[in-house]
């Protein structure tokens, strides 16, 4: 076989500097959630199908990657049964699929398929602690920095397998925990040199006293869209959307303070009481959201931006109470690069009621994307191999040897050139490879127990003790 | 549904603890291969099937997990076809597959599936280096610990998810990776605190010499696996087992130093130069076997000890040079916990030839299990926070949350209690979790800008400072 190899679409493969890099953001982001009490845990690549089916909706069922049972299955009739009429079900490409087919071909996938791969870690998270309640002690902050797959159409920046880093607390509704979270958004994003990313906080009460406000609970995502476009298409654009759409000019009036709604948080925050002044539920959304925009406040941040955005929404039918997004700074077009929220009931799903949680979520990507376009990866993040030990033959090489294990038990990356090849070889190696010093010992080092280390890039170069070699290289 | 969930057969939870011990071997792992000059790579979790299947066997081509396409392939007519005689060929659980029913399967199974899960790191390994040849500096030491998936019967020790910690050097025949190896394995347990594991060598070229020797190439497997049992069963009982697999006499007769192949490392050389005088091939492994073990006596190991076992074999037909094995310190049963050696023509099988590697792998499941049973995990790797701050209501939290701000930016692990329960509750919480510190801080507190700490298990409480209480934390 002499094909040339490839990955999947949508995989990639991560060079020495691109693991390097992504190692730096997420010993970052594990910094901060330990010193903030949250605990590692660690789920399966793969669940049992039915924990991970009907938990995304019908787009993200399709989305699962399902992994094929193993063993000679298909042949044995006692453990698969193939479906009698499968044959005359399918259909050309050109054809469409009906309710009847699908549903055919669902059951004959779960027949050949028990187990898929994880979509993301929140459903794991709610699995396991399910599964281990009893070894659990509540409130349970848990972080998880692990692979997920999905099987989207790869594009920019969308890949079929990608690292997700949550952070969740269940088992506490107090609100210190959404306080908190702003706080180790804005940690990461600081020690990582990262100034201005804007923290963006908004309510799902806030949303349903919105919705109560403008008469029609069901209209509440097209609202919220159409606002969202309030930069891009104006007010008259926006309304002329939400007339559209059905919501009615009288509502229109009523939240008329959300088509300028701009100032400070508290500017903001007065705006929303007003308008919600015959929510009850929209009124509990403003105070829960004063109580974390003060107390943020008052703590203070680093480098980052709180603001409240009335039409973050986010999985709308998800988020119950505080909902989270954090955007790069603006001078990069990237987008999101985090999010969450609080989800009242995280683990009903799995039978244990009453289990309120609250988490958010690092998108190491773009997050990554971001550090790149503003050159903010440290140089020392890339540096491989600092010294380079020139190869004469086995009895110099034997004196660097030794040299090196002390390099190495002091923390220094060193390396021998394996082989006594010419001199301008092992230099180019060292080149290509960027590594900034050699060392030499000849017959006049070894008498002299000393070692000459040449400077790359200055050209420098001078003989040492091993001592010196190890102060000067550490 | 309420279901109590669970995970498939072979695989995982790790809790918090776990994670912390799991992380504390791999980091010493990870430090040990990056100060040795090894670079980190990382590929996608799953391969085109192609770039796995026929690398490892029919009994490894059973073992991959393989993904099913995405999408509603299974109707589409133009996009798989099932076979024709695909009901006829199937068979009961009692009746055995056929040669030709398997071919069969395969065909369907490569129709509905693509791509499967990665199940060693080599063979990713040897298409990541045919596929970015071009932007590799040969010779190129790489190291990848990341998960593999094998559809195994699970048992004891053995899962289907499981990480592999590899390093290898591509691209470089040179004996010195060979030392070096030696090396990085006693470093590393060095740094874990694992004395005496035992780093058994061996060389295949000494192997076929046997083979040569005894004047049968096909008996060599029979010969070593007989060998290997002298422990147990005995000079006699070793060669009546092979004198039943057709071994003769005289084969006997000329390798009867092997029967009693103790001493050092040096006799064993010695006995090996006789035995195999009169092969050229037997002779060159001696060579090579006494350069890495002389290098390696004249740089000096840690805590580890090296050994020449003449019966190790490990994937016979894979290595064609080293061969290593490392062995728990005697006093833990638990066999092996790392293997590795050279083989010449890795990347062969996707088109690049000539192009020889040698590399280690370490047994991470194995080695937490040995370090577990001699209670080597230092108590601070499971240390989660250090200190609890109990909650009073919202005054006195906020005073908290901005002292919990300093001490986190001290790299000190800090909380706050959610709410304000009961101090008992806030307590227990402290006491289940492990954490050895809470601080409280009521009205007298905040009027005097102090902290007072309690040590939970001394019961000592004194009031101090912000300042005094980052000292005493970190």
């Amino acid at each position: 076989m002499a094909q040339k190899p490839g990955i999947p679409k949508g995989t990639r493969d991560f060079s020495p500097s691109e693991v390097a890099k992504r190692q730096y953001i997420m010993s970052a982001i594990k910094h901060h959630f330990e010193t903030f009490g949250f605990q590692p845990i660690e789920t399966p690549s793969f669940e049992n199908s039915e924990t991970l089916m009907g938990k995304y909706g019908e787009e993200g069922d399709r989305l699962i990657f399902k992994i094929l049972n193993s063993g000679n299955f298909f042949f044995d009739k006692n453990k698969i049964e193939l479906p009698q009429s499968l044959e005359e079900l399918r259909v050309n490409s050109s054809e469409t699929i009906n309710k009847e087919q699908l549903i055919e071909l669902n059951k004959f996938t779960s027949r050949i398929s028990e187990k898929a791969l994880r979509y993301d870690l929140t459903v794991p998270f709610a699995r396991y602690v399910v599964q281990h309640q009893n070894e659990i002690e509540f409130p349970f902050k848990r972080y998880q920095i692990q692979p997920v797959w999905r099987a989207d159409r790869p594009q920019k920046g969308r890949f079929r397998e990608f690292f997700q880093c949550d952070a969740d607390v269940v088992g506490s509704t107090s609100l210190w925990q959404e306080v908190e979270l702003v706080q180790l958004y804005d940690s990461v994003f600081t020690t990582l040199g990262l100034k201005g990313a804007v923290i963006k906080i908004n309510n799902r009460k806030i949303l349903s006293g919105i919705a109560e406000v403008i008469g029609a609970k069901d209209k509440l995502i097209d609202f919220t869209v159409a606002l969202d476009k309030l930069d891009k298409v104006g007010e008259d654009g926006v309304k002329k959307e939400m007339l559209e759409k059905g919501i009615t000019e009288e509502a229109l009036v009523k939240v008329q303070p959300l088509f300028n709604f701009t100032g400070s948080i508290n500017e903001k925050l007065e705006k929303l009481t007003e308008l919600l002044a015959s929510s009850e539920e929209g009124l509990k959304g403003v105070e829960e959201l004063r109580f974390i925009c003060d107390n943020v406040t008052e703590i203070g941040l680093g480098e980052s931006i709180l603001d409240l955005d009335v039409t973050l929404a986010r999985g709308l039918n998800y988020y119950t109470g505080a909902i989270f997004e954090v955007n790069a700074p603006k001078e990069v077009a990237m987008g999101s690069i985090g999010g969450g929220g609080r989800y009242d009931d995280l683990t009903g799903i799995f039978g244990l009621k009453n289990m309120s949680g609250v988490g958010i979520s690092f998108g190491l990507d773009r997050i990554y994307l971001v550090l790149e376009e503003l050159n903010l990866f440290p140089d020392t993040v890339t540096e491989a191999t600092k010294v380079l030990f020139v190869n004469f033959g086995n009895k110099e090489a034997l004196y660097c040897m030794k040299a090196i294990v002390k390099l190495r038990q002091a923390g220094i990356k060193a390396e021998l050139y394996p082989d006594a090849a010419k001199m301008a070889k092992q230099f180019q190696h060292a080149d290509k490879r960027g590594i900034p010093f050699t060392v030499l010992c000849g017959d006049e080092e070894i008498s002299t127990a000393t070692f000459k280390i040449k400077n790359l890039s200055s050209g420098e170069q001078e003989s040492v003790s091993l001592e010196a070699l190890v102060e000067k290289l550490k």
